[in-house]
């Protein structure tokens, strides 16, 4: 049974995770590091932490789980550190949203009879704006969490003990736990996720541009176009990493969907424009 | 003052009218016509209209403000039937998404001494569903209604004095109302309202046709998703005016998104990609 973890970024999904183990009922320990002192202390002093580290190498060792909840370049850092100063004793699992990279080296770096564990997660939750102070434990709610699990490896008894003792904290903390192939994850969150923030930012930067000064906007804007743009307010560090380790599959779906928008827009006054409509109502009714 | 209205087209915007006019204490007569019978059988037993009309131009002529709430080429059309057989008591204002025809139209067939007014207006609210069943008495409270009257129109002061009575009731319904060109309108609406739907309608579009059948698809879509193709369920019907009216300034808007789209998608690798964030950061801040 996990009862000490270590949560290594005590940003808004770190914290989120803190709050949230405590809301399901978690009562063992939960130690926090952070890159920058005050989100640290913001977490500990929300209830998401009970104590700060000052050395996370130290406070993942003394752990049994540790969560990394940091951007993915800084997640492959840390799997590289922590590699080899943990045993078959450990679990280590993340959140980062893209999971090509993570799980390659997942399986390069854990997941064997001597070594820790590592459980790739991706928890489909979030906020446009980052930081702990918008730390809440029901961000998880209702959410799906996603694994990309390698069937093939081979993990100690004690380490898969433990992967399968955090499934059940995730399911706890009321998410719906699935399984994916890390290959057709990046896929999927290429289309329903990552292509709809990128087209919030286009469609946010280019109304900067063109309409950005007009005294009327801020008016006639309604609710449609507060929901298309609310993800312009996404950060590039939060994206940044993203863009970086699904490359290829979000410059397709971006462009495929440059490619509707001028079929699209050379139909706007055919029966094409009919098609288009109705193919996205099936859209919608389908979800 | 405003006694005998007139709601041509019982649909969202015509019911909620309605609705909307009682609210504000409106106590005078409401008469409706819709081309279905259903719609405006919701509509009175809704409390929206008090009787059903059969004939609309014997009910225009009874009334001293007639609201058409209809799409906007059959707007167009009554305009053409309305104008010979209305006098300088009557009013005559319409909620079309796109104002260049109708003020076009308003300034050739209304608007003398000798004629009803016709004060062009367009309300910035909706819903992604129509019909007088989604009618919400409180859906103009908070929004923009646009009015595009042309200040050189020359009315007869019982028709001007009915438009500043409809303007009032506007206000009284919940509305900031504000005044702008047609042509400055087109543009406006053309950036704002009309690309964040058809960008909505392109991605949902696609979307069904990549991932419609992914079976994990419901579950993984979160918040972002759902806000992102909200108005992919809008009606071919309730688009096909605006498309057809506001070709143009359609187009510009859309090219310039795909233009946008192809940077963003040529730069996910480089320090362009970080002025993007930065450009939509911007205008988040400013909405």
């Amino acid at each position: 049974m996990i009862e000490r973890i270590a949560i290594l970024g005590t940003g808004l999904l770190g914290t989120s995770a803190g709050l949230a183990l405590r809301a399901a009922g978690f009562a063992g320990s939960i130690v926090g590091w952070n890159r920058g002192a005050e989100g640290a202390q913001a977490a500990r002093a929300m209830g998401a932490i009970d104590s700060i580290a000052t050395d996370a190498i130290e406070a993942a060792r003394q752990s049994q789980v540790v969560l990394l909840a940091v951007p993915i370049y800084a997640t492959l850092d840390w799997m590289e550190q922590l590699s080899p100063v943990l045993g078959p004793e450990h679990l280590v699992t993340d959140v980062g949203s893209t999971k090509g990279q993570i799980t390659e080296a997942a399986g390069r770096l854990f997941n064997t009879p001597e070594r820790a564990a590592f459980l790739p997660g991706h928890p489909m939750a979030g906020k446009e704006r980052g930081g702990a102070a918008l730390g809440d434990a029901t961000l998880f709610r209702g959410a799906v969490w996603l694994f990309t699990d390698d069937p093939s490896w081979q993990r100690s008894p004690q380490s898969a003990a433990l992967a399968k003792n955090w499934r059940e904290l995730v399911e706890a903390m009321g998410s719906k736990t699935i399984d994916i192939d890390a290959a057709r994850h990046d896929e999927l969150v290429g289309w329903v996720s990552h292509l709809p923030q990128f087209v919030a930012t286009a469609l946010s930067a280019l109304l900067e541009e063109e309409v950005g000064d007009a005294p009327e906007l801020k008016d006639v804007g309604g609710r449609a176009l507060r929901e298309m743009t609310r993800l312009g307010a996404s950060p590039y560090s939060m994206w940044r990493d993203i863009a970086y380790t699904n490359t290829e599959a979000v410059q397709r779906a971006i462009e495929a969907l440059e490619q509707r928008l001028a079929h699209l827009r050379e139909n706007l006054r055919t029966p094409e424009l009919r098609d288009e409509f109705e193919q996205a109502n099936r859209f919608r009714r389908d979800q």
